[in-house]
């Protein structure tokens, strides 16, 4: 990653530029690269995205040895890198469609960029509780994903916060781990399925505590225990646990192109698993676009097609 | 993959059976093992599906250094067998809908597996031309997809064989890396999309056979020539070339399922990125469902959501 911050060698103009250098963006560069595109990863903030801020991925496909996310990262940038493909760490702040291409703006650069193609691999970021401790735990003992880190409670006590659809469904997957699952409700009453509420609500594993918040997170060298506050009387309980799951949300990165692209409610881009989005040339991977499933692999899987599929819309473009 | 070929110690019933030990199917297996569900997966052939057979994988999101099919497909089974999973040679013959759950028939059993619910991840073959040399060579030299093994043809010579839409964007991809492609198709015109014809014929880089074929693939330790048959006039040439792309097609394995599932015209189980297919409970992954973009990344990402769709169809199951 040595070039990664001298922005100075960056040209007028790229056959495709590529939004975000987690696992979509890194590996699209990968592809694209391979395929003797002219090819700049703007990685947004962080090298390897939200994978690249995770402890341990014991998931990987291909790699079973558990590795920490910072160098899976440096594997995927190398990757991307061998085949030619630039990394910059630039943020990207508009696109604007001109003369059959686009102009890419970044925060750190005078002049845009000029893309053929541009693939949006921008990512989105779990919502945070803001409670004290849980920046400090995130990655070890503060999760954002039951897939991922469910595997590491086997028969352990762990929190799961949130009351949508979402939180309901990750609580009963967490019991296939751990022995209890604390399930933490900010209100009185869950409004999601009928039929996933009563599940929950009748499992002995998951005892439920209504109109409550967790106001820290707290242990020496790992999570010991989780500080609940219920609302209604102010009361404050300490539970004693090994983990807290956060499923309050997500927020996606797209508002750099609100203007030039289709949204959704949530604000991710509307595109199914072509990468396709409403505007020709710009295409959508990985976890900022609307799907079901978001993890590495399935993030990779849309750095693949978004590359090939920018190839063809260049092969196009030549006549 | 010690246990392999010990079938002795298979059980009456697994919650999931998954068909194939591709790379959709061995990461299917590693996801759901690890989601502590009793998992087996029947790989059909050999291990690692279409990957096991070839020689250099150099793009395989992730892993930097090129390594050959077979030794990625040993990290793959590693990987799931490391979570429980239970990998056999098996050859699934039938599944059959039974009592909420599905009896999977395999050549090698004298008695059904009973599964709670099944993934299919058999893959599909690309079709061959039956020439003398094709086999030989088959994974270097003589390839079935361009994406994967263009890139090693850089400044050289390379024969595409076809007339589809594939053979035509494929041999004009091709014409990235290689300095020559003589474009092979056995019959006298081509009836794909006219725009794409226009290119291919328009193109100095591409030489076109017409009513062409490749009757032998030569050479001693690599590819040095094709014979090319005339099929008006049964003349014989010799083209020197460094090797040999074959697009005539492709069989999807789905002949097993063909009374279970809906398939489309050619063969493939129709289902979306959700890998949901016409019959709950079954799940399709990777090549052997209707996509686009055939790569080992796409399937992965497959094997990643059935197994996901797998525990969620679980999960409500059990009430």
């Amino acid at each position: 990653m040595k070039d990664f911050f001298n922005i100075k060698d960056i040209r007028d103009s790229y056959d495709i530029v590529i939004i975000g250098g987690g696992p979509a963006g890194a590996v699209a560069g990968m592809y694209a690269s391979r395929d003797a595109y002219s090819t700049l990863v703007m990685e947004m903030e962080t090298p390897g995205g939200l994978m690249g801020n995770t402890d341990i991925v014991e998931n990987h496909p291909g790699i079973p040895k558990a590795l920490d996310g910072f160098s899976l990262s440096e594997r995927y940038y190398e990757h991307a890198v061998k085949f030619g493909a630039n990394i910059k760490n630039l943020s990207c702040s508009c696109i604007e469609p001109s003369d059959n291409s686009f102009l890419v703006f970044a925060e750190q650069l005078e002049k845009p960029v000029r893309a053929k193609t541009v693939i949006i691999a921008s990512g989105s970021s779990p919502k945070r509780l803001g409670a004290p401790g849980e920046e400090m735990f995130a990655g070890h003992g503060v999760s954002y994903c039951a897939t991922c880190d469910g595997h590491f409670y086997e028969g352990r006590r762990v929190a799961a916060v949130g009351g949508g659809n979402t939180a309901l469904a990750e609580a009963h997957y967490l019991t296939r781990f751990a022995e209890k699952v604390y399930l933490i409700h900010r209100r009185d009453e869950f409004r999601g399925d009928k039929a996933l509420v009563k599940k929950v609500i009748s499992d002995p594993r998951i005892e439920i505590f209504y109109s409550s918040v967790i106001t820290s997170v707290n242990g020496k060298k790992r999570v010991e225990s989780a500080e609940v506050k219920d609302l209604k009387t102010g009361d404050l309980k300490t539970v004693n646990l090994d983990g807290v799951f956060i499923f309050v949300g997500q927020t996606p990165h797209t508002a750099p192109f609100r203007d030039l692209i289709e949204l959704n409610e949530q604000g991710y881009i509307i595109a199914d698993e072509s990468t396709l989005t409403n505007v020709k040339g710009v295409f959508a991977a990985g976890d900022v676009r609307t799907k079901q499933i978001r993890q590495i692999a399935t993030a990779v899987s849309d750095g693949v097609v978004a590359a090939k599929q920018a190839e063809i819309y260049l092969s196009n473009l030549e006549g």
